[in-house]
């Protein structure tokens, strides 16, 4: 075969790629996706009862042993191991901690599949890269400047009746007190709210148990509504908070118009939990530093980890939030940087804010899957404490007092709320609940996970005696927060956990002296003291603070948006989204309008001349219908590029104060004849007559 | 036991805890690792050869039934599944695509290991997020706006000899044509390159094979310097480019002054390999789009997509590299845009760039690990076309030449310089090696990746006749590169093969819309057709375009910086950094500067004041010196995030233009009073004079 021959063979297959574009990469596709199906199917089929020939013993040894593998190391790996082209079977959705993204795993694979960005420009996704006029820079502004990060702490699902619903996720931004709504049909950020009254918050989001409500809960404690007081004015002026956003479910977006908030004491509050069942109608939140401690060790006073751990006891707050949003109904509020606030003596008067002691230094609060219980596990105590909501009802019905705080909070007894107390360990943080009627708690200064039995109607389900330790798992290292398979919800799935370990040390190869966390998978499938960790996932893209873990068929993802010209922010068709045909670049003196489509493997149109100076307004639609067909859209030299998802449309704004020749492509491979997705932005100086040349020019001789 | 004596365990903790909280950590720091030194102890212990009993293949069988996995799952998971506490064998440097950072996999577990920020600032990193004047922000602006993104496409790794030394990596930003060079001490950016030349590129970053030069060739052809010309005069006006950036490795550095680019045809240049041993002293460049087509869909022309694929051959580039050193080392140049350009005219009279042919819109050009051949994939041709260098030699000494193309460069004859062209398959795009004299090449049309064997020394290495396809896998789906352990170096290692599938489409759990890359890691440590996919690893962070795999043990990775108070950006003890004992904020006019440490648990000072306007210079030193113990330190509502690892010294400054009360706070979770290590900046407002009171206030009553 001589070389003419071949490249005739290429000619061919160009003529047929040019000949229909589209069609030729949505064929491929079809392929692929039927090699994608075939390769499943016959794993179903090997779904018949796998036998092992002695020759495939000796096989899997031969590699096991190669890789020094033990029969511990074959188990993990069969439990974990997820087939090409098989998907796993939950998604645990993270908070990326500093990163300000969310990121979902797939587990029990535990393979990142996909970061959302919500508090950080992204520019894989196109977040935040939109031009000068960027609604995510909007929404990032605090006090008229751009704050373009978060520190994302809890991500919080929808729920209906307690259950994960698979709808929406909220995330919030300890550093900057935001929440984030993303949908999760596309898996987008669609809102971001910034609390008016502090700049910090922590133990935010969590819902009620049919989404009323987005609870933020406060931390450091400041001068509500962003203000100013020396620290000597700490116990007059500084106050805490908790924030009740009202959740839009039909519009997908918190109604800032129908939410408010409760001054609290300046106690540093901290996790927070939605009562359910038998508790439903409460949040009950944990608070530190009651001692009210302001530091100062460059003084000479004790620094804040000292002052802030003085006491035996601190409060947890119990508040009946229906009360709460009756009194916000009333108009008992005060307005504060414009957001209203219900007052200490309106919360003391109506009776709807009691405090109960908790020790020390708590953490984690933690509502029972039934509801009747909260497990409170104090930092600094090696018990976690249990309340009888029951309990609490009797004893605020009975005023059952042991005093009020300095603010006149009544004080419900301890003893007379107080159902039991489990030693489990030393740093005993946050606590999950599976079907068997264990609770989990994480144990950080032990780095173990504490399996431990439930009372009350949990005794029938697992051999043990009720309140007691069963077991501990030693993790690495110094485990945070756990999950474990909608392990929050009002019916946990039990099978995995996830332990969230802050410190990874030498646990994977070092990557510099910024190492990954440690996603550890513990396998709690069986009863007693059978908990292996069966996996270990460094995560080296921010450090996840909370976690939650929904079954995957619960989620109704959208791959393909549904109508060509999608506005995603919007969810619906755009008028202003240009079809194919009615391309064109318009101009109104200084103001440019460029409509434009993208198909593979061609924007239309390829040149767009300005003029320096001009302001422009482009909007693009993909007019793709094909899964995983996203293009993107960048322009060299100007801060921008975007994600045009199947079908999707996006407009954006730009000067063009820059006079050159900036090519524009697609970020996205897209096809075999992706590199020639490309085009110009031809940016005309002001006040040019004639083309520079080149001295060396010989084109045309 | 009653509750006051578990809350006197609680206290007895806490007291230890806060008498010497360094010393906690440290220790328990050390008995966790003292733990993890046991497991993986305990790993070496049962490297005894693994005999799995009767017992053991039943329970592993009824486990893999569970989970419907068959003997092919099975051995991919023993391959494949690493340990707790193990580490990778290899790892994988790979391009983030349009998310703008790098990404580190660890082989063959394909877990990603970290990010590294390079061209888009990350908060978790603290890049980019310290204060006015950060200079992450200072080196990312073009024409003095800032650019906060990039489109990674092509890391380099240093090397010594043609082989990966594992000191430095390089990686380009395709969209704003810039480099970005890490140093794998602390994998931290420390410099970015704008290119004067060009707005976006495509060929970098390569390596010369000591690293004398990183190259970065052009794509989309532009007027030199940011230029504007109207595209009619694109023959004229219009340019491509390779820049030479010179490495000083001492400094860690390019040097720009000692740098230079060739001016070239506005053909669109592609990738580009340099030459090794044989090959040593030259770069080869692809082209394509040679037809200089200028699109135009708008106004009736053929597409970019058609009109660049018009042509049956393209240009490969040969350039002679260390004659143009000496040309530009003479000085002639042209200055461009204040950069040292060799004009065409000077490359063609002092035979230093050559043509040939190559066949159709070539995309890879990869040169083999002896530098004898150089494989072409012409991605509208089912052949790789392999030159000989030998070839290329003699017909450059006997100037055989089939004519010159019309700006005067001379163009080889093909016949004269083609080794041999093997029938691939359809879409091929790049190339790898291995240790066994194959060539492994990524088929984008078909998605599979072949296997063929070279010729000439390598012919004795593996059973088949040399230049024939032995192989094919399937991938999923749409593979663009792909890279083999160490595969294009001089001594390719084998073993493993990762596949970077650029569509996944129904492989994962669906993301919404936007869906994740597709990694898949191939066994090839076989001959023959035994090449199966062991790992599909989602890659939802970013597209990643080019990934290059080391073996671990080449990096001399730092996990604590090397003194108290280290610079990471110059690599050095900073002076300027606050010792412990010498903290404390101090004035001078408007002009405040604080000195302050950070250790477990607490910053000092815990309170900075100042006035609204002052501009703040803030020095914080981690006093840290205990593996992953990191702090980060955030003032929530000013857009500010470090990441402060153990020894570093960071420097920031802001002014403080709004009043109010910012909590500061550590980011990084770092110990058990990781809450508490937490102060107040009091920026107190212009003219006042009393403190603001709420109304409830009741404290002290």
């Amino acid at each position: 075969m001589n070389a003419r021959f071949r490249f005739r063979i290429g000619s061919a297959l160009a003529a047929m790629l040019l000949a229909g574009v589209a069609i030729e990469a949505t064929t491929l596709t079809a392929e692929a996706q039927q090699e994608g199906r075939r390769r499943r199917r016959s794993d179903a089929q090997e779904a018949a009862p796998l036998e092992l020939t002695p020759a495939q013993v000796a096989k899997l040894t031969e590699v096991a042993n190669s890789r020094s593998l033990n029969m511990d190391d074959l188990l993990s790996a069969a439990k974990t191991f997820t087939p090409s082209g098989r998907h796993d079977e939950y998604v645990l959705f993270s908070s990326g901690g500093q990163s300000g993204q969310v990121f979902a795993f797939g587990v029990p694979s535990m393979r990142l599949l996909r970061s959302i960005a919500v508090f950080t420009p992204e520019s894989w996704q196109g977040y935040g890269f939109g031009g000068d006029n960027d609604r995510v820079h909007e929404e990032l502004m605090i006090n008229g400047k751009p704050v373009l990060w978060g520190d994302t702490h809890h991500p919080g699902l929808s729920e209906t009746g307690g259950e994960y619903d698979g709808q929406f996720l909220f995330i919030s931004d300890k550093a900057n007190a935001r929440v984030g709504v993303i949908d999760l049909r596309d898996w987008e950020t669609k809102q971001i709210v910034k609390n008016p009254l502090t700049i910090s918050d922590h133990g935010g989001s969590f819902v009620t148990p049919n989404t009323e409500y987005i609870i933020e809960g406060g931390q450091y404690a400041t001068v509500l509504g962003y203000g100013y007081a020396p620290i000597e004015d700490y116990q007059k002026s500084y106050r805490g908070m908790v924030t009740f956003w009202k959740f839009d479910r039909a519009k997908g977006r918190i109604d800032v118009s129908k939410s408010f908030a409760m001054e609290l004491p300046p106690y540093w509050q901290d996790l927070s939990d939605a009562g359910k069942g038998a508790s439903d109608g409460f949040i009950f939140m944990n608070s530190f530093n009651v001692e009210m401690a302001t530091g100062g060790i460059e003084d000479g006073n004790p620094p804040f980890e000292a002052g802030a751990s003085k006491r035996d006891m601190d409060y947890m707050h119990i508040i009946d939030w229906r009360k709460a949003e009756a009194a916000f109904g009333a108009g008992k509020v005060k307005m504060i940087n414009g957001f209203p606030v219900i007052m200490l003596e309106t919360s003391i008067a109506d009776g709807f804010l009691h405090f109960t002691p908790e020790p020390k230094s708590p953490h984690g609060v933690d509502v029972t899957p039934n509801g009747q219980f909260m497990v409170v596990a104090g930092k600094l105590d090696p018990h976690v404490t249990v309340y009888s909501v029951a309990k609490v009802k009797k004893a605020i019905a009975d005023k059952k007092y042991s005093g009020s705080d300095v603010y006149g909070v009544p004080i419900l007894d301890f003893d007379s709320v107080m159902e039991a107390q489990v030693e489990v360990g030393l740093g005993p943080l946050h606590t999950q609940f599976d079907d068997k009627g264990y609770a989990y708690t994480s144990l950080f200064l032990d780095s173990a996970v504490a399996r431990w039995t439930l009372g009350g109607e949990y005794e029938a389900k697992n051999p043990e005696q009720p309140w007691k330790l069963v077991t501990k798992t030693p993790v690495q290292y110094n485990i945070g927060h756990l999950a474990a398979a909608e392990g929050d919800s009002a019916s946990p799935d039990g099978k995995y956990l996830i332990s969230m370990a802050k410190w990874s040390v030498d646990r994977f190869l070092p990557t510099g002296p910024l190492l990954p966390q440690n996603f550890q998978l513990l396998d709690i499938g069986s009863t007693g003291t059978d908990m292996p960790v069966i996996y270990d996932m460094p995560v080296g893209v921010g450090e996840p603070h909370y976690c939650q873990m929904i079954k995957a068929d619960k989620l109704k993802t959208w791959t393909v948006y549904p109508e060509i010209g999608w506005n995603a922010h919007e969810q619906r068709m755009d008028p202003k989204a240009p079809k194919s045909g009615s391309e064109g670049v318009t101009r109104d003196g200084t103001n440019v309008l460029v409509n434009m489509t993208a198909i593979r493997s061609h924007f239309k149109p390829e040149h767009v001349e300005v003029n320096e100076g001009d302001t422009i307004t482009w909007r693009i639609t993909s007019t793709e219908t094909a899964i995983d067909a996203t293009h993107g859209f960048c322009i060299g030299g100007y801060n921008i590029n975007l994600s045009l998802e199947p079908s999707e449309f996006v407009e954006f704004t730009f000067v063009a104060d820059r006079a050159g020749t900036y090519p524009f492509y697609c970020t996205e491979f897209c096809s075999a004849l992706h590199l020639e997705m490309a085009g110009y932005l031809h940016v005309k100086p002001k006040g040019l007559t004639a083309a520079p040349a080149l001295d060396s020019v010989q084109a045309g001789k």
